[in-house]
């Protein structure tokens, strides 16, 4: 199978400065042309020297590139296709690392209706954006999904797994719409839970600012990390993905009304029972390797806390 | 001042090994007596040579010592209060490290009139549970609550200040009110919104159980972290801070309300200006030293990962 020889990266945030450097890393023979909207990002790849080129314009990124990948928050997709459709090879894969699909692949099809297209959506990610935030090894062991159209031809499919397979991740084809649902779940309902949740606690009156800070260690720092993450990237998630996280949170909604209501009447054993239930799940989430089993994350506890916490790796 | 010479430990999971642990090291000259209700608990907590002595009954625990700190659930403070009642010595100083504070004081006041009694709550942690689960380091850095009654004697109440910081914690002074209504939004809702987030997502039938934990990188696998937390005590401090809880997830579900809404039509302003807010209170919480900058919690991400997340640190 044809490897791709010149990839083309549009948008050098934290997931395209990241697939810059997997590609280097894994894929040195790749030539690696980049180019981002800002023009201060542009300036700051070109100065850590993160492509082989750093283009001033979209267009001439992609010239001659046989793998265009798209990097840019959804909500920008249809504009940054429409940016490269003029320039580019006959040849080429167009791809994406959107966080819904669904709209994505619409946006992009409208755009350049006869192009050969894989949309796709590695999932990683960290609560930090730009393009110094990105590194070699983001997408080790993390899943990506590729969801093509029925129709599409099998080959480049083939390829696009196999690119993201060298940068170390394991890769799942699913529909565009399954993939819409998996991910209201597993990462865009949550998103929106853990920034609600910090916003509710900056606006209370009878609590300040500054204990919900100190205090932070007794759960709330968990959700600030994910709260942290970048506000353009999610605000055009839950506009592009409406549908699937709006049933998500229904269900949720209806959830938490149970476990209110449990509380309210004091029944403790709705409450004991699911949170017996939970834990599997998070043992489950260790044993495939998509969380790290030291206590509390592996946070610092002064000096030896991390020794302590390396004991906790073999429970 | 005068220091405690012989600190009982009633409830020898996390937290009760924990402080064990941390006063051994601290202060070692104290004498370290241990007693817990479940046999399997003791003979662990003997083997690893957690206390001086880990006695059969927690009437012989408490014999002779001034400070009594109980580390059972929330729930279970009333019977733990009754089964030392007799045993007490004069001078003693009952404390405890409940979740909540305005049932337990009521709860021990009820059992023992006439004690001394500074309630305590160490704002520490982690998902894991049991006398093995215990680290010395756990507590520092982290903040102390104390919720003395308002006539209480200022003296015990400085002794136990002492402790704390001894063992590494900052110590803060609130009524046991403010400390529920404070908690309940750094701690309680966060949990139940955790607990209640992964029972959701592992009750779904369009996406099942192995593409949940597949894809956890998401997001959701920060909130299967907590979720992951002792059931017995959660369940007990739900039911007994009932009154903060309801009222923060009430404001909560109005929150979220909102921004269905602002999902459902489309208001990516909306979006857009709580995502930005709540970066704010994350680098407030890195910089008060209540979390690591680390990003992505510092997990490792294949073998150079964790230098990659290093570099994270001095942003």
């Amino acid at each position: 199978m044809m490897a791709f020889r010149h990839v083309a990266i549009i948008g050098l945030g934290l997931i395209g400065s990241s697939v810059a450097r997997a590609t280097r890393r894994a894929l040195p023979e790749v030539r690696i042309t980049g180019h981002d909207a800002d023009a201060g990002v542009r300036e700051t790849a070109a100065r850590i020297g993160l492509a082989d080129a750093i283009c001033e314009t979209a267009g001439e990124a992609v010239r001659g590139a046989d793998l265009v990948m798209l990097c840019v928050p959804v909500g920008a997709m249809a504009a940054a296709a429409g940016g490269i459709a003029d320039d580019l090879a006959a040849d080429v894969v167009i791809t994406d690392v959107g966080g819904s699909k669904e709209s994505v692949l619409a946006a992009l099809r409208g755009v350049l209706p006869d192009a050969v297209i894989v949309p796709g959506h590695p999932v990683a990610g960290t609560e930090y954006s730009g393009p110094e935030a990105g590194f070699a090894t983001l997408f080790r062991g993390r899943w990506c999904i590729l969801t093509p159209e029925e129709a599409s031809d099998p080959a480049p499919v083939a390829r696009l797994r196999a690119f993201w397979e060298a940068l170390g991740a394991n890769v799942e084809i699913m529909t565009p719409r399954h993939h819409d649902l998996v991910l209201a779940v597993t990462s865009h309902v949550p998103h929106l839970i853990a920034y609600s949740i910090v916003g509710t606690a900056s606006d209370l009156e009878e609590v300040t600012q500054s204990e919900v800070i100190k205090f932070s260690a007794g759960g709330f720092r968990d959700f600030t990390r994910i709260a942290a993450s970048d506000p353009t990237m999610w605000r055009d998630v839950f506009l592009n993905n409406r549908e699937a996280v709006l049933e998500i949170l229904q269900r949720l909604t209806e959830d938490v009304t149970m476990l209110q209501r449990a509380i309210r009447w004091g029944d403790g054993d709705t409450l004991f029972d699911l949170f017996t239930r939970t834990r599997a799940i998070r043992r489950s989430i260790i044993a495939q390797g998509q969380d790290d089993a030291a206590a509390d994350f592996g946070r610092s506890h002064g000096e030896t806390g991390n020794a302590a916490s390396d004991s906790m790796l073999t429970r």
